[in-house]
Order: C-alpha cells, then sequence, then structure tokens
C-alpha cells in the first residue's frame, strides 16, 4: 500500500484509507446567517494557549459554507456519549437540520445547542483557503462545559464511537 | 462556568477545561535535521481532499520547532492501542526520544518510527503563525497502513484511551 516516493500528490484511495485510520473528536459548528446554520465537523482543534485560539476546517464547496465565511462569530459544540443521533442530523443533507433540535441564541447571537458535554463561542479572526477548504482561526469568548466526567463521540473508520 | 459574552479573550483556565473534553488521534510527528526529531501531536487533522492535505499545529517554542520550521518533509504517525509509552516517550523533555524507538529512514529521507498502524511522509507547503503555534499545512506523498482492524490511541482529560 506504499506510493512510490517521488513527488506526486499521494493518490485519493490512499489518502483517505489512511485518515480513516485517524481517530477524531465530533463537534458541531453554528453561526447565525439570519437562519441558524450548523454542520457536524471532524477538525476542530486548539491551535494556541495565548492568546487563545481554535480551528477548524469547512469544505468551501458545502453548502454551510456561504454563511460561515461571513460569519463574525461561531459557536463550537462538543459532543459526547448517545449523540450520534445528532452528529448525523448536522451531517445530512436536504433537511432543516435545527428541526427537533432544542437550541437558543448564545452569546453575540449564535446558535447555542443544549444538552453537549462542552461549547464555546469564538469571534472569527481568519479564514484560510487551503485547497478545497477553508481552515478557520477564531478567539474564544465564551464557554461552559459539565463538571462531571462525560465520554466524548468519537469517529473511526467511517462510524461514530465513545470513549470511556 | 459561562464566561461575559463580551469581547474579551476567554480566562485560559475555562479554556484548557472545555479543551481537555475534546478527544483527539494521537499523532508523533518526525522530521530529518540532520538527526532524528519528533513530538508526539494531538492536532493533526486532514484539512482537503483536493489536493490532499493535511495539517498540525506545533508551539514556536517548543524544542521541536527549530527542525519543523525548516524541514521539507515531515512523517506523520497514527498511534494505535498499546502505544501510551510511545507517545509518552515523544512528548517528554530532556531525552533522547528516538534511543530504544525502532525506526528506519524512510521516503524523503524522514525517519519512520516502525509498528504504527498507519503513516504519511508529506511535503512541508505552508507554516501559518497562529498565536504562540504554526499550523504546518502539508500535501501527503507516500503512506502506508494495516489491513486489519485496529483501535486508534486518543486522548482525553489528560489521559491515554483507545477505542473499540
Amino acid at each position: 500500500m506504499t506510493i512510490a516516493p517521488d513527488q506526486r500528490a499521494m493518490e485519493v484511495g490512499l489518502f483517505r484509507a489512511v485518515l480513516r485510520r485517524q481517530a477524531a473528536s465530533v463537534a458541531i459548528i453554528t453561526v447565525n446567517a439570519g437562519q441558524p446554520v450548523g454542520f457536524t465537523a471532524t477538525s476542530f482543534a486548539s491551535v494556541s494557549a495565548d492568546p487563545p485560539l481554535v480551528s477548524f476546517n469547512l469544505d468551501r464547496g458545502s453548502s454551510s459554507w456561504p454563511a460561515v465565511a461571513t460569519a463574525d462569530h461561531v459557536a463550537v459544540h462538543l459532543l459526547g456519549h448517545g449523540q450520534e443521533e445528532l452528529a448525523r442530523r448536522f451531517a445530512a443533507s436536504g433537511t432543516d437540520r435545527f428541526a427537533g433540535t432544542p437550541w437558543h441564541l448564545g452569546p453575540h447571537g449564535v446558535p447555542l445547542l443544549d444538552g453537549v458535554p462542552a461549547w464555546l463561542v469564538a469571534r472569527v479572526v481568519r479564514q484560510i483557503p487551503a485547497g478545497d477548504h477553508a481552515i478557520v482561526l477564531a478567539e474564544p469568548l465564551a464557554g461552559e462545559h459539565v463538571d462531571e466526567p462525560h465520554a466524548p463521540l468519537v469517529y473511526h473508520m467511517g462510524r461514530y464511537h465513545s470513549i470511556g
């Protein structure tokens, strides 16, 4: 399964096969675009501690991109055990993802989903085009987390899992 | 645990507490700087599919940064169940991380650790300073993965776990 070590980019099938073997935490990102917009992401990461910065990646061809591209603030929700259905809802196409999902307006007017183990509201500071996606850098301004232990929702080999 | 929703950056203790609740896959990144250099990272992510691009974040104050800042190529190793000791070794300070670690020179002369579930060798295409860290963007050129199912190593709440 090794590609010849020249300077050609890796074949896409092998790239995907390797990346499927990475475990990724599952988050839902939301913005207020007049109406609530949100999507499931497996790329949320902490970037910097001082100043605090986080990032996520989004396909610039996705239905959520126009709303994120013009958003001043985003909310990031970390999902936990038992929230696979929520993750699938915010990854599905052609549906109203917020219908039947309990949410309210949070700091800076961003839609906050109820019942998640942790969330952040962050100010978008930069969008960096990178291939067919963009890396969105944001500075956390507000947040909350549950105090009790929780089992985070993780995506691996095309399936949802939880830890612990 | 909510910070007042003004434009001030989130207090660092709360930021860390929220991020501890995120699960992150554990990878080791290596470069060839005349001698092998490597470190444990929990920020490895897929960025773009076409062209294939991956990223990881590194503290610009870390001991590995000078080697990564000047590297043309990097290797990314995804760790699996039972490799906590390897993850700890490449996160420890003041030790020779490669001593006692089986490795060999891989494509483009980068050090490849033996016995990992998946690895990629990638060409560094961009370094993006972001706060006290940098986001390193790289284009995968070669890679390999095990065919059998494996349990990825994940970091959560300051501890290593594996899934499945």
